[in-house]
C-alpha cells in the first residue's frame, strides 16, 4: 500500500464534504437552487476576499481570469507595468504581447519581492502605466509581495493595481478594500480547497469604471457580459456546477473558522516547515516567504526533478519541483487550504527520507523535532489588527 | 416528495458512476494517474467524433471552444460566413464580432437549416470567405443541420467547415473525417454525459496549418500552446481533474454501446417523443428536427415559461424554454446522452398532466399510448453504412 498525500501549490487537496458534494446528482442553472448557491458563494467570496466588491465567477483555469484582467482593463492603447519575478509574473507579461497590450516589465530577482521604492522608480520612468500587474504569492518562487505597501505607489501613479492571488487569497492575510486592490485574480484549485476549474475576478468600482469605458472586452472573458449573467443568476455560460457546489463547501469551512484565524493558522503552519526545512540543513529559497508554500533549495549536486519523483514514486508525496530557471534546483512543498499542520510534519519526514536515501547527509529527525517543538510552542492566533 | 427528472438540453443527467468518479480524492495532474487519464480520454474522444484528428481540450464552457476556432482560425482579416437560425448561430456572429473578425451571416428562417443551394449562393456571392461556422443541431430550435451536405460546397468555395456540435455529437451520426468537418466544437455536459466545464476543439490538419500560419490566437484559448502541453501531458493551464474523471465515464459508455448504436437509440428515443407530440395535437416546432432535444411549439394562448415552471415547481420536471424571439413561445425537452425512453415518456406524460392543468384540451393519455406503441413496435437498429 503505497498511501497518497497531496502537498503541491495546487491542485491541493478538497475536504470529503467538498469531494462528495460533486456526487449530487446534476441539476440545472435556471432553478431555485442553483440562485442559491450562487447566492452564497457570491456572499463568502465577499468575505474570503475582504471586499464589498462582487465577483465575476468564471469557469477556466486560474489564468482564464488573469487574461479577463488584462483585456477588459486595458484597451490596446494602455500600457501594463508587471512585476516580473518568477513564471506567473511572465505569465502577464505574455498576456499582454498576446493581446497587444504595451507592456513595461519590471524584473525583480527570482526569490525576491519588489519593493514600493522599486515599483515607484519604475512608475516615475514610465508615467504611461494604466495598470500595475503583478502577484500576492509567485507560485513558481514561494515569493510573499506586501500588497498593501505597494497600493499607495501605484495609485499615486494613478494606475490601478492588479493582483493575481491564486496561490496565496484564502491563506495568508488579504484585505483588497482596505489595501486598495482594483482587481483580484483567485483560482479554486488552492486555498479555497476546491477542485480545479473555477476563477474569479473581483474589481473596484474604479477597475469597474475602467472596463466599460474599453471596447474591447473578448468574449468569453468580457467581465460585462459575464457580471450581467451573474447578477440576474443567469450565468452568461453554463456554469460548471459540481465544482461550484465544492467550492461552497471550501468557502463555508473559511467562514467558520474565520479569516483572522485562517491567518494565524497558516502563519504557524508555515514557519513551522520553514523551522524544520532549516533544522534538515537545507535552505528556504524566497526571502520574503509566502505562508501558503514553501520553496526549499536543495542542496548542490542534487536533482530535484528526481527528489520530487522518489517522494511520489517511493513514498506517496506528491509536492512540485521547480519551474522556468528553477527546474531541477528546487522542491516546492504547499501547506495552504485542507493541509494542515501534521501534513506538513510527515512531508519534512518523508523529505528526509529521500534525501538520505540519495546521499545527502541529513541530521536525523532534526527537522520533525524542530517542526514538532514549533507547533507545541506556537498556538495560531490571529495578529492584532 | 418531489422526485426531480433533468430532461434539459445541457446540462443533462450524469451517470451516478461519472458523478460518484468526482468524489475520488483530489490528485495531480503531473503525474501517471492523469497521463493515463488523458491517454484514455483522448483516444475516446477520437472514436466518438469519429476522427484522427487529435482534440484540445479546454476548463471553460462549450463557448469558450467556439471563441478558440474563431480567434485560432481567423485572423484579423478573415471573412467568416455564419449561418444564424437562432441563439448558437447568433453567438457566432458575436465572437466574430467581438474580435473583429469581419462576418457575413447568413440568416435562415428559425427552425429550418440551411440549404447546400443557399450556401452556395451565399459563398459564391462572398469569395472572400476563409470559413463557415454553423451548428450541427441548433439547441434554441433543435433544428438539426445536415453536415455531410454541406461539406463539400464549403470546400468548393476553398473554405474550412467549423461545426459546433455542442448539443449533438454523441447523440446523432456525425464523422467528423468522412464528412471532411475542419474544425469540431463540443461540451462535457450535453451528450457526452459529463457535467459542465469542460470543451473540446478539434481540428483536421488543414484547420492546423490556418491556426499555425495565424499570429494572433489570444492565450487561454490560444489551440497551439494547449495541444502542445496536451501532447506533452502537461497541459499549459490546471486541468479541471473531477471534470475528467466524469467525462472518461460517459465517454466509455458510448464506446462501449458502439456510436452507430448510439445514433439509432437516439433516432428511436427521439422519434417516439415527435409521435406522442404529435398524438397530443401538439407540434414539432423544427422542420429538420435533431434526434438530441425536441422543440415543441405550444397552442397559441399558453404561456410557454409559465408550463415549464410549473413542470419544475409542481411535477419536478427540469425541462427548457424558448430562448430570444421564441421566448414563452415553445419548451423543448432534451433525450440526449443519459435521457432514455422511459425518461422521455414520463416527461411527456408531465407535460400533458400540465397542459390540462392550464386548460388545454388534450386527447386523454394519447401522447403516452402513442410513444409506447412506437417503442414497442420499433428497436434501435443501426443504419446500414
Amino acid at each position: 500500500m503505497l498511501k497518497r498525500r497531496l502537498l503541491a501549490p495546487g491542485p491541493t487537496p478538497v475536504p470529503e464534504e467538498g469531494l462528495l458534494r460533486q456526487a449530487q446528482p446534476m441539476y440545472h442553472h435556471r432553478t431555485p437552487e442553483f440562485r442559491a448557491l450562487l447566492t452564497e458563494v457570491m456572499e463568502l467570496l465577499r468575505y474570503v476576499y475582504q471586499t464589498k466588491n462582487e465577483s465575476v465567477i468564471f469557469v477556466s483555469a486560474g489564468t482564464g481570469a488573469m487574461e479577463a484582467s488584462v483585456v477588459n482593463l486595458l484597451t490596446p492603447r494602455d500600457t501594463a507595468l508587471v512585476v516580473r519575478g518568477g513564471k506567473f509574473g511572465e505569465r502577464w507579461s505574455e498576456l499582454c504581447e498576446a493581446y497587444g497590450r504595451p507592456v513595461v516589465n519590471l524584473d525583480v530577482p527570482w526569490g525576491e519581492a519588489v519593493t514600493p521604492e522599486g515599483l515607484s522608480r519604475a512608475l516615475q520612468a514610465h508615467p504611461e502605466v494604466k495598470a500595475v500587474f503583478t502577484q500576492l504569492c509567485e507560485t513558481s518562487t514561494g515569493v510573499l509581495t506586501d500588497i498593501a505597501a505597494l497600493s499607495p505607489v501605484v495609485h499615486q501613479a494613478g494606475a490601478l493595481l492588479v493582483v493575481d492571488g491564486i496561490s496565496a487569497v484564502g491563506a495568508v492575510e488579504f484585505r483588497m478594500d482596505d489595501w486598495g486592490v482594483d482587481a483580484l485574480v483567485v483560482g479554486s484549485q488552492k486555498a479555497l480547497m476546491a477542485p480545479p476549474g473555477l476563477a474569479t475576478a473581483t474589481l473596484s468600482p474604479a477597475a469597474w469604471e475602467r472596463v466599460k469605458a474599453n471596447p474591447s472586452r473578448g468574449y468569453y472573458f468580457d467581465l460585462v457580459l459575464n457580471q450581467k449573467g451573474l447578477a440576474a443568476y443567469d450565468p452568461a455560460f453554463t456554469p460548471a456546477i459540481t465544482l461550484f457546489e465544492a467550492l461552497r463547501v471550501g468557502l463555508r469551512l473559511l467562514r467558520t473558522e474565520g479569516m483572522e484565524q485562517v491567518w494565524a493558522r497558516h502563519r504557524v503552519t508555515a514557519e513551522g516547515v520553514r523551522v524544520g526545512v532549516r533544522a534538515m540543513g537545507l535552505k528556504v529559497y524566497p526571502k520574503q516567504p509566502s505562508d501558503s508554500l514553501t520553496a526549499i533549495t536543495l542542496p548542490e549536486g542534487v536533482d530535484g526533478d528526481k527528489v520530487v519523483k522518489m517522494l511520489r514514486d517511493e513514498e506517496g508525496f506528491i509536492i512540485a519541483g521547480g519551474q522556468g530557471k528553477l527546474k531541477g534546483k528546487l522542491c516546492r512543498i504547499a501547506h495552504m487550504g485542507y493541509i494542515d499542520s501534521y501534513d506538513c510534519l510527515v512531508a519534512l519526514a518523508a523529505l528526509e527520507r529521500v534525501l538520505r536515501r540519495v546521499g545527502v547527509k541529513v541530521p536525523a529527525g532534526a527537522a520533525v523535532a524542530a517542526t514538532l517543538d514549533y507547533y507545541c510552542t506556537h498556538d495560531a492566533v490571529p495578529a492584532k489588527s
